[in-house]
């Protein structure tokens, strides 16, 4: 089809285009706001849980980022209520106790989260033609993360594209396309489809390693998926996306009106839940270990009434 | 054998002795943070998975509560920090997004949250005998939610006790003994074994609803589970206890010194997980329908180093 | 003029015509943000600094609320970052030191706060016409408390109402008026002027005191200002209203479309500056024994940009 | 006195000796709290609103860093609750307001603030010889920010030491001695006596001006006093302590032990609150067109009950 044909580089025009061809307002009702997780049945998650075999857990998160960083500007808020010195504090004798606060701003770019479908818009409008009014400064009034509330699970694929391509990890200004999906699912032996849980790796954890355990993404970038992956990952059905990075590349493209193409139309138009800045050094550790990249996958967001997403901390069991 | 017999409203004499019987401080190892969770091995996950049937999920959180009321009189904080009416807040044409903040006190009663091994102490030592002092004002050092940092995943099991007896909810001064969780086990044709995570309900929600949708656990009550049980914990090598209610019955227990008996015989004697204020109405309805009480259950924390606890979503596959 | 002549409980049409002939949009000039502020002079600040005496400093504000209670179900956060159990938190040999996080919802009603006029719309509109959308989720852009970034500080006059009444407490649903005013200011022999700082006591600490420390505004109700002290406001030139209560009435007001006269017409229409939930005990004891209710007030308010109001802590020298 | 000569890099030994030579605790009985601000009288703060010349007021304070930069790597927090798209949000007809929360660390560098005596410990004992246990992770229980409940009011004074050198700014490595306090005082026509509220100017702003805006303390340094100032102030008879740096040099003196006098003596030995991260750029503009300045200045904390300090925005009136 002409018009999900896009270049690396994108105009303005194509991803229009684009937008339009890959938008499902509708198609699972008018008051969905689930999007693609509609793809997977349960069916499809009681053959994930087969997939287990030998039981081992595997967080897909980054630890919460307590202090300001370059990855991590505005830090999370980790606040002792009451410590070790303060056992007392209950006035109940023998009741010693303590505890703590935990804040964190959503869609940090230190943070693994999940992003609900009201956290993008595309002129003005978000997931299902809902406007950009319907999140409020009281909350999200559609779209919210309790989309999410029952917990999501499938079956995870891990495509692990630097190793794929015999490299520890992308260059940041690496637009990832079909080809390389496509490459690392035949490097894997496995095939993505319909309700999967996709998770690709650009290999960040490592490029940061290799820069002596700092990188700053705003400046020095990030891979990412090229728009033209929107359709492959419309076709093959794909229920959620995450990644190592954030699935659009950084810092943002320069097509006019389109600085995020994945976000915006994975979002928007596609109804596509995504994970941002996981962790995935280990599970691509674990998965080349057992020979198998796919798993059942947890991703368990707080009920947040209003919330536009949700850190998050992925558990795959192999 | 003699110290584990306790009454229903046991002596301090009796709590002391059943604390130091129950104590397993070294077992695993002289830094162990895990504690009951080494009961778990990676078989027993992976046996876990294959309970998985029809593929439904069912969370076992209430949402977080965003506002006070009298179960949760400290809210959670829940911001926006950009809505939908600053889409150009970012200054990048076609960017337009928005995006909250998320706080709440990680131990708070409205809360569903998982205690770590460092929330408890009994004079003065937390679990494996490390003092209080390793709790301190910049974050606990020892025994911290980390030590869930992979996920805690296994076979759950719903024992659900009003069921078991016939009513919808159990009075808030029952105390559950040994009986009642084994006439559960009867009813639902299981044995709670190694490993297993454990979920006790009382009909909190169901009791709650009755009284027309306001109970205040601090001034009603509620039923939670006889220190008899503790022994019964540790002989079926329970890897991690959860319920509707807070495990121990509320208000607090007129023993002295022991006013919370299972937070504080179960946390730092046993090493064991609790997780607090679960909603189990809607999981009870689908054991129910399902006639099987057992399922693959996932619990999450965030990555919060330092931390004591989390709130959760735990998250039934059945 | 007729239709400044309104009924203690004022209709709709009497309300909505009190709001049109108290409208001093545009009076200084259309980007005005200070409002009834133009009313005072830097010769009206430095008369006021000759009116001290003895040189006597007396807060004006309540504690922080940094536990939930009836009058403040919206606790205040106060966290230790560090205390006294880790001083070598900075890993600097010597350095010693503690800190906290304080935070605080601005218009809690258990707050002592300055409301900006940003804070309150009528028909959409705020001070001087600006439109609500102005105020945005990312902070205000119009009428913010930036206007008060170089402190507030004049001529403070206490109109103790219930002394004048020779009573100890205003009873809740008393409507003050303006012969309850003027009663206050022949008592203590003064008259308010272009500039002051008016500050209206109703007893509220002495009516806590009374009902053994707890007194719950929302069910109990507070004393307030009439409508019909609107225009004497006016014609007085007060600069900025504060009191023990929240100058309306609680509960609100039935009238329709105007429960809170005061905040709605003095904020928006006049640009009235108010600050809630003082504490005057100790001021109306230091007045009554200094034989003057005059004083030098300074308010200060944070300097929040975009902010609609600010926890102040307002200090009298007498 | 020999033990109160100390070179500009002092040595520990010196420093040790400056401590107790300079300790006050006891002086004003066992249970006091106040410290330096015991200096002041009544009569003090009388004479000094009689300095008020002609009613300007000028603001001592930066606004709240609500964004994160080089100077206040951790934002304050300013979160809109209800912003003009939710003017509903009450419930109330013509009820429309807004509302927002504010938080911060008490103790950034880039929030102008005032440590309380307990903010600081020598050898594990803060002011009076209180113990840091005193400091707890729920509060402070002595020398708290409520000592300044009251608000500190006094005769400021700004010894603008950069004008007296006829410089725009310090270099960052200058370390402020008694010759250029004295010489400041000299240029100034005036002398800092008993109780007054001393601010001292390195001309921050107009470093940071002269830099482009951007000036980052803990790499670029930041001037402050001499050791050898400490004496001086106690002499003096000070009763509170401010600058547009931390009063300390930055970054800490390479003196083991005392990293940064001016806090660890001046604070706890002496009980002198500081004020940090002042905004003096106006203040010394309008000290200079006036041809004075001394003024009546207002410092007002927050009543936070435990707390370790405040931000604060201190006010001149001229």
């Amino acid at each position: 089809m002409a018009s999900t044909e896009v270049h690396e580089e994108a105009t303005t025009a194509e991803l229009d285009a684009l937008f339009d061809v890959l938008c499902v307002w509708g198609r699972w009702g008018d008051d969905d706001e689930r999007g693609a997780l509609n793809h997977q049945t349960a069916a499809h998650r009681a053959h994930a849980a087969g997939l287990v075999v030998d039981g081992t857990t595997v967080s897909l998160a980054r630890d919460l980022p307590v202090a300001p960083s370059v990855e991590a500007p505005v830090a999370a808020q980790h606040h002792m209520l009451t410590s070790g010195d303060a056992l007392d504090a209950q006035g109940l004798p023998g009741y010693e106790a303590c505890g703590d606060y935990i804040g964190t701003e959503v869609h940090g770019l230190g943070t693994t989260h999940v992003d609900a479908l009201s956290h993008m818009f595309v002129r003005g409008l978000m997931y299902g033609g809902r406007p950009a009014s319907e999140v409020r400064s009281d909350g999200a009034r559609r779209n919210t993360v309790m989309s999410l509330a029952d917990g999501v699970v499938g079956r995870g694929v891990l495509l692990d594209v630097p190793a794929a391509h015999g490299v520890a990890f992308l260059e940041p200004d690496v637009a990832i396309g079909v080809a390389d999906l496509e490459a690392a699912e035949e490097a894997e032996g496995l095939r993505v489809g319909p309700g999967d849980l996709l998770v690709v790796s650009t290999g960040r954890d490592a490029r940061r390693a290799a820069q002596g355990g700092r990188l700053d993404p705003f400046t020095e970038g990030l891979a990412g998926l090229a728009p033209e992956c929107l359709p492959w990952l419309a076709e093959r059905q794909v229920a959620l996306l995450g990644g190592d990075g954030i699935s659009d590349r950084m810092p943002f493209r320069p097509t006019p009106q389109w600085p995020f193409p994945v976000h915006q139309i994975g979002i928007v138009a596609m109804g596509l839940h995504l994970v941002d800045n996981m962790a995935l050094d280990r599970l691509a550790q674990a998965c080349a270990g057992a020979g198998r990249h796919e798993f059942l996958l947890t991703i368990s967001a707080l009920r947040i009434p209003g919330g536009t997403g949700c850190p998050v901390n992925p558990v795959a069991l192999l």
